[in-house]
């Protein structure tokens, strides 16, 4: 059944941005997509042939899905697994796989998958009960960040530990919930890698980019970032043995911190296109959403090099009201989202400002 | 109302393949899409929040489309002229203008049209009956071209003449309907130069494409082509006075036919984004289909320059079942359409293949 021909349906779960872009790449190759996703008019919805309105646990909502699409990805690690259990048992084919969702989902699972392969992570223990969180401190040292085992993005669902007599409180603070105590990293830089493992296990890397959050989001992806030839075959082969350990076909975003010395370690893996990965849109021949679509219907892989520099800014709330600014500047490319309500912090678009190599 | 924020919609007539590569355009800069189109599951209507299913003269269909959007645009030049008038009498902005499609609907109008803004054509008369014919053959001389003012692309609704005895004869074979007499012209190089006016009379011209046609369709694309500095400054200086004299609004297509002595004649204007642009998709920052979604807009335009060599190929019929070898070479750029069937020589997708200037 792969390579999935044109005409093909690529199902998604989730109409947010990253589903929304998905689909437009999955257009191009001449695909229909297919949405699941509880709300009306989402952005994703849009811009595909046919959206599925409901929870994305809701069993009738899956099978239309199922039945509509030649394949399902999705465009969030937080996939509930019954969802994906559902899918596979209509014999469905869901790709990236279970396996990486599971590992993604639990923060806990993650890093002793990441140790498992080699890869490097801050130090760590998974702690349920305000005495495991004191014990674990105890190990790890002061301060350092507690957060949940299991969802929570943008830093919610985490919080600062000074000394050990706060555990108690600090698990309250994150809902008491199963969680994990994680030493603070001192990192002089946040990197990422973006990468795609097609259907014949063949490899894909993008160069590294260089990240500045404010309050916990994105802000800024600066790429190809400035490294050393040592980090980034270090960052490479972390993209591949993350791949090839979880038997992997899609994209996947690495969350990198670069510590002085010029090693590594793995913040987060995210198994799904990473706004960190928005730069290759205008900075290189295929981004990260046709890469993704053609991973997942079993195309081969397409070029990653970097063809300018560009910086990558997220327009947060009512930042995209200055989309005439940008569309202004003749080097800057706007991505707007089709979101309704500028909320605070919430990503209503980006633009990739580039500047040639030479 | 201009410039039209995102979230604003663009209303299309016609669901082929350039309302798609327009949908994704707009969609990309954050805004809905609206297609009206006859027929059910078009290539653009899988792309576009709303499809409304109807003639493009229906006013219903029309009435509907005005309320949807808050300007339309079309991609074809054929839109009755009876559907603008009923667009605009709704109230309704349509860009390019009224003038622009009437002048492109009719041969004879588009060339004299062209020699009032100082742009050179082939020898040219109109011609109702098979005297007219003669006469006019008499006086441009032979072998000429016969073609119906009005319809016909792609080769069809044309036919040669080789002596004024068979003028009647000719007249026949394009159906007997009001036509055009043209001189045949002696060129060397088949160009076409793609380009843009803005609201505020803002032009953008992108370099030139060299053409390559088969059978009366297209078959490639190398862009830029290889001119003289002479060359490129005529070709882009009638670009500007076409798009100067219509009053233009969006993106045009002009072909040119380059004689031996570097001179320029306008073949035929299209005023709409076209095939021999496709190439700018994937070799300029802004390609002719977001150009035009800027400009029908009112967005600034963006930039034009070429960011590499490109060689675009149409996909014809069957042809693009060839995808699998395409998606396999690194720098070739593949566009598929969508359309369900790959009935002979009908455009189906193309590909862009990319060369580093350096």
């Amino acid at each position: 059944m792969f390579p999935l021909p044109p005409g093909s349906t690529i199902g998604i779960l989730g109409g947010g941005q990253l589903g929304r872009m998905l689909a437009l790449a999955a257009a191009r190759l001449g695909f229909d997509v297919a949405i699941l996703e509880p709300e009306e008019d989402s952005p994703a919805s849009r811009v595909a042939r046919t959206t599925f309105i409901g929870a994305y646990d809701d069993p009738e909502a899956l099978a239309a899905l199922a039945d509509a699409s030649d394949v399902v990805t999705y465009e969030f690690e937080n996939v509930p697994a019954a969802a994906v259990d559902r899918l596979l048992s209509l014999g469905c084919e869901v790709a990236p796989n279970a396996r990486a969702l599971a590992v993604a989902q639990d923060r806990a699972d993650e890093k002793i998958f990441l140790s498992s392969v080699g890869a490097h992570t801050v130090a760590f223990a998974a702690a349920d009960t305000a005495a495991d969180v004191e014990a674990a401190v105890a190990r790890i040292g002061t301060p350092c960040l507690l957060k949940t085992r299991r969802e929570g993005y943008d830093g919610k669902g985490q919080t600062w530990i000074e000394s050990a007599t706060e555990a108690a409180a600090a698990l309250e603070r994150i809902g008491g919930k199963p969680a994990i105590v994680e030493a603070r990293a001192e990192f002089v830089r946040e990197l990422s890698i973006i990468a795609a493992r097609g259907r014949d296990g063949e490899h894909a890397v993008y160069p590294l980019g260089e990240n500045h959050h404010e309050g916990g989001i994105l802000r800024r992806t600066l790429a190809p970032a400035k490294v050393s030839d040592a980090t980034l075959a270090r960052a490479e082969q972390i993209a591949i043995q993350v791949l090839s350990g979880l038997g992997y076909v899609g994209v996947i975003g690495i969350e990198l911190f670069e510590l002085a010395d010029g090693s590594l370690l793995v913040n987060e893996i995210a198994p799904r296109v990473h706004n960190t990965g928005h730069w290759t849109q205008d900075g290189c021949e295929v981004d990260q959403f046709e890469q993704h679509i053609r991973a997942v219907a079993g195309w081969p892989l397409g070029p990653t090099e970097a063809t300018c520099h560009v910086e990558m800014t997220n327009l947060l709330g009512d930042e995209a009201a200055s989309w005439t600014d940008y569309a202004a500047e003749p080097h800057t490319r706007v991505h707007i989202y089709g979101k309704r309500e500028a909320n605070p912090g919430r990503k209503m678009g980006h633009i990739n400002r580039t500047t040639p190599f030479r």
